[in-house]
């Protein structure tokens, strides 16, 4: 059995990988096993234990993500998601590897939200606009840098500290990116060509009034029913909105389900998941006006594509 | 993290520590959450994946059992059962370890029998007769060897060669047991003060009339419904039938859902489980006549108990 951790994970395995192999597996959909994940509350509010296991027929590979959710955890300066994957080769039953998850778990939400703005957003999008700066904002502006010609990022966070530190680290890795962080939100909103939000926000991080045409927003913060970080007044004024995984939406992205109990959006109004737009190769934009909306929660399979990926990375090069 | 292979947990985890820790976890069984377990069918008959979670809640500690089951791996030299257990603090959500799971799945299913041989058998048992010399056999002796005062041990297996393969085996480690293959099961059941059975048989192993009165029996094999290895004319026949764990039992020993269905034995004749017997230091046995049964098919506390045993040694020597 081998062992990887973060560091080496993430030093061989990347952003573009990621969007490609998350795509191929798209192909290879009807090759997928996947169970309801199991759930087991270990503590105060959303602290508990998450099990997801999935299985890839033809490549004869499982992996299970093993998470923990430790909802105080950065108050003791330590990561609230912290994810474990074991690879196991189900044609011989052996154990692979264990592969550090956190890491894979950021690339894969980032790279989910680097397919959509590829599909949805303006080609020519130049400015990005992050709300929230926290754990999961640094592999999400990796997303949409390599699918757009982004030049300037605005950052807002509520403790605006974070976002100077994540404005340093961006000037770090890519010096020749614009970063400016804003103090209100709404100076964000009016300058985005691609809105990315990553917040645990119980209430909409911005106004939909706000929101210029030809607009396209990536959520992916809310990913229980109490979240709620997108304003639903922005679901009416969408010419499409994409979800990751049709029934993780409708069960988990707060926004969606009150939208959805208020009448004000309907689920049957959503354009697709993310597979049927790579699988049909849909542009989701009719016009340079258009508003378009993409929620992602999260789903075995997208482990699964980066789990394998990364082993074959690994092991290639062990 | 941590990761230990089958060998460096071999070194540090012995029987008497599994005996010790499964007895202890029994007075704190209000501080285990276990769930149900996830199966996923990968391949023909028994062809698996399964997934035990179970949480300790006061020592802050959760362990998910990972278990491949590959019914043609003999064929190929390799084992059926492949497990790995990953460790996680539950406090922080820092995953603790990889630890290899076959070693210590064996060596609670031998302590399992061990605790019961200890409660239940004789406490002059000197024979220890083998039904099945295949890859859970070894720890199903040191069970045993733990708890009375065996010295002579008869072995019987379907391949004779696998016998003599085993009894080469336990006279390196153990060169003052006698031990000795018999050609008849017959001979084995008519001379062992406890008969232990580890077979994946689905036809009795030995039939109930050959067995002498004071004799205790541990059955381990069944373990799906259509495994039946002991003959149900034993119950009752029997003194006093333990179960590892009830609601396991019910489910999963295919020779006693086929006695209930038969009413030659009702679910409720069982004496209890092997919790309430070493709770209440309960001797299952009136006299030196008796015939008394423990059957087994595992739980994920069991797991939860030598994993934490395990870790807490391995870390202490590291």
């Amino acid at each position: 059995m081998k062992f990887w951790d973060e560091k080496e994970v993430q030093s061989a395995y990347h952003m573009k990988d990621a969007i490609h192999d998350i795509e191929a597996l798209f192909e290879d959909i009807d090759q997928v096993i996947q169970t309801q994940r199991l759930v087991i509350p270990t503590g105060e509010g959303a602290q508990s234990m998450l099990y997801m296991p999935s299985i890839h027929k033809r490549k004869a590979l499982g992996i299970i993500k093993i998470t923990s959710i430790t909802p105080n955890n950065p108050e003791h300066h330590r990561p609230t998601t912290q994810a474990n994957i074991i690879l196991t080769d189900i044609s011989t039953g052996q154990h692979l590897a264990s592969l550090d998850g956190s890491y894979l778990t950021r690339l894969r939400t980032g790279a989910l939200s680097g397919i959509a703005s590829k599909f949805m957003s303006r080609t020519d999008s130049k400015t990005l606009g992050m709300i929230g700066t926290g754990g999961m904002a640094y592999e999400q502006l990796l997303g949409n840098l390599e699918v757009r010609p982004i030049e300037k990022v605005y950052l807002f966070n509520r403790t605006e500290a974070k976002a100077i530190q994540f404005k340093n680290r961006i000037l770090k890795d890519f010096p020749d990116l614009e970063v400016e962080v804003v103090q209100q939100v709404k100076t964000l909103v009016q300058h985005s060509d691609i809105i990315n939000c990553q917040t645990q926000s119980t209430t909409p991080v911005f106004q939909a009034e706000d929101v210029k045409p030809g607009t396209h927003i990536n959520g992916i913060g809310s990913y229980r029913p109490e979240m709620k970080e997108l304003d639903y007044h922005l679901f009416p004024k969408a010419q499409h909105i994409v979800f990751d995984d049709i029934e993780g939406v409708t069960e988990e992205a707060g926004e969606f389900i009150e939208a959805h109990e208020k009448r004000i959006f309907q689920f049957n109004e959503v354009s697709g998941d993310l597979k049927s737009v790579v699988l049909n190769k849909d542009i989701l934009r009719e016009s340079n006006h258009d508003i378009t909306v993409f929620k992602c929660v999260g789903a075995a399979y997208f482990d699964l594509a980066v789990a394998i990926g990364a082993y074959q990375k690994l092991k290639s090069q062990s």
